[in-house]
């Protein structure tokens, strides 16, 4: 029986979904072919390989599974050339962009966990795999990082980590654990995108 | 009897005062919250993190031992809370800054002593571990790096290698050849800061 | 019977061209003169060496082969000097920096092929060699990389990087593999340098 790999699809649509909001951007900035490609690549892939650099296990995976290089090079082709109606898929991208962002903090988790790195610690490289593919992008792109000022997406991963945690502690199985945490970061995003929320303003109680 | 382990309070010292410039910077470009606590992170561990990865000794420090983390968190904390009475502490921000300048140089030249590098190497790697928390804060805030263009800073850690090298070849002892080139570190910038001086400004010799 | 090392020349030649690229840019952003020799240094050595740390081969080699240092401060001193007079150079410069790139792109791609990396990848890390030293100066620099947007760069050295698979895969000799790709990217920098070539533009299909 054909056995389907539900994460690796998982894996490779949150990819694809990082590498059209950094082709995206890099459009706007009017880059040439080359640059949206690298900018789409280094969205996606880069939070997995600073991770990787971190913890020294670099070579980083997209240099020996060329899947992923090829679902970044075919999402891109498909901004490029469906540029126009990039606004229709606002919501699937959103989507698989939560999804994403779920399973790469909850990767980055486990990561730090097979190295016996405390729980702080592998919460940190969950929000570094997860987010900073997209402050490579913007520091790239001369803007400041909008995960700095802007939007909530690192805490969506670090709710996500404690969830994880939570659930690891109290002896939950590693399935629950899984689904449960990926779907908070999820939903957190979802909730922030949707009401637009925002971390709460520190510059009241200054000046 | 109870032995306090002055190196380490020097350290931490040091890290809080690099945390502090990053806080500010970060809140001065009106960051979030996350912003602000990551820019810290970033300017106090970036320099150390940048060497590990260079002589090959990832994981840093920071991801064993957490008082590292807790305290960028605390004094980032403090900056948050007590923004409007920061400038009260101008002076003994300097001074730990200057400090840590002088140790984080120092611990840098000796990494490099260990992996038996050349000492013109040496010294570039305390250089970098000292300084290069500092561009990484400038580059994310969309800045060009202070360090390359308005302050004597660098040339604090370079001159303080070279004192540490003539030391160490004319066989002066340990302690004494860490407390001399700390100070030396300390001294240089500690005049450019209240002399204002700056290096030399190549361009009258241009156009 | 003396032995030019020709292959070490070319090397150096090119790290030469790099560093100068990397001192007029940043004396045109009006740095000092330890952010001159630093953005000069990091344009010279900063894609091998990223391609070093992705590979996990740190400490790069410029910590153990003084040479190149002494090689990027030398032309940056000359840069200082003879600022006035650099347009004359414009030639030979263009000449090196462009011999220096086929260089770099293969000894990038030699370093994948020695790990068994997909000659996708291996022209990947030829790329990074050649080319991020100057994204990470432009970075620097806070200017979008200028191979992201308006240079045949990367193409160049993507090219070189084919026609060298395609040798090595038709049993072409070593001596040949190398003289030929070195000069199919000299080539085509050079061509796209004097006819002002550009990659097509992709903003036509959109808006």
């Amino acid at each position: 029986m054909m056995d389907i790999d539900y994460l690796r699809i998982i894996d490779l649509s949150g990819i694809a979904a990082f590498a059209v909001s950094g082709a995206v951007a890099a459009m706007r900035k009017r880059l040439d072919l080359f640059g949206i490609f690298i900018i789409a690549f280094v969205t996606a892939m880069g939070g997995g390989t600073l991770r990787d650099l971190l913890i020294n296990q670099a070579p980083p995976v997209w240099m020996y599974d060329l899947w992923y290089g090829l679902t970044v090079g075919v999402s891109t082709t498909c901004v490029l050339f469906f540029t126009r109606y990039i606004d229709n898929f606002k919501k699937p991208l959103l989507f698989f962009d939560s999804v994403g962002l779920g399973l790469f903090t909850i990767l980055g988790i486990e990561k730090g966990i097979a190295l016996d790195l405390h729980p702080v610690i592998c919460v940190t490289l969950g929000t570094v795999t997860a987010c900073f593919g997209g402050v490579i992008r913007d520091i790239s792109l001369r803007t400041i990082p909008v995960i700095f000022h802007q939007e909530i997406y690192a805490s969506a991963c670090i709710t996500g980590g404690v969830v994880y945690f939570i659930l690891l502690y109290s002896g939950a199985g590693e399935t629950w654990i899984n689904i449960l945490s990926i779907f908070s970061v999820f939903l957190m995003r979802m909730l922030a995108v949707i009401f637009k929320l925002r971390l709460p303003n520190p510059y009241k109680f200054s000046q």
